[in-house]
């Protein structure tokens, strides 16, 4: 059986993200899977993400692929240093507080984009995650997200 | 006659970014207009773009706007600096090298959402742009992007 990403472990209400959310119809889908000490994520861009330039997507779904992707690591993190899976207790909700992208050479749109994170900083709430992104085996762009744990419900 | 956005100025081969060209049919087609000194524009976001919780917006989005609106903001800004308008002379071309947003608070969805920016430095080719996003008359996130002109063909 395939493993299931992080995201399809969101509570059915906060899973409408355009970026990461199963229910949304029309979204990006974006799929994290917890490897070990890090967050891997594989995208291939649908044709109308082009940025200015045929050939090369825009910034925003770079921005868009780092956001999603770095609060599924956070939530995945958190359960992974209580050595829990998220079959064992629901994900806790970690919303972005900030993002920094640097954008360091294009990036290809027809192929597979490799975003792999890990989780830099731990605070109470508070989880900071870097990510690289790849495509045809070079780094395209790198990305800094703080993340703030959301109260549980 | 209405005023023409800055990227209906652009060059119709790098106007197809998903974000705002306008020759994108399934994009955003964010829209810039210049204001004084500043780069303005308003964004009603389409539904399809909820975040995770049904009635704010995805981080992504807000970030798109911010990569796509700084772009417009640099190009203008270095005509206006000569005293042009683009009708005299055609625009250069910026892209991001790097991009900061700050989530200061949930930005709702069903609204127009407005963002204001202005140049905070410049270089020969690099061009610093700080970016305010406000909704319902609250500002809601806080963006700073580093563009660097292309070379003209």
């Amino acid at each position: 059986m395939a493993q299931k990403a992080i995201q399809d472990y969101y509570h059915d209400e906060i899973a409408h993200c355009y970026g990461c959310g199963r229910l949304n119809r029309e979204g990006m889908h974006i799929k994290s899977y917890w490897e070990g000490e890090e967050g891997v994520c594989h995208y291939r861009p649908d044709p109308r993400y082009t940025g200015g330039f045929p050939g090369y997507v825009y910034g925003g779904l770079i921005a868009s692929l780092m956001d999603c992707h770095s609060a599924a690591i956070a939530s995945a993190a958190k359960l992974h240093r209580e050595g829990l899976s998220p079959d064992e207790r629901p994900l806790s909700r970690f919303v972005s507080a900030s993002l920094k992208v640097d954008f360091l050479k294009p990036t290809p749109i027809d192929t597979v984009l490799e975003l792999r994170g890990r989780v830099k900083e731990t605070g109470r709430r508070k989880v900071i995650v870097s990510i690289e992104l790849s495509a045809d085996g070079e780094i395209r762009a790198r990305g800094e997200a703080v993340l703030v744990q959301l109260p549980e419900k």
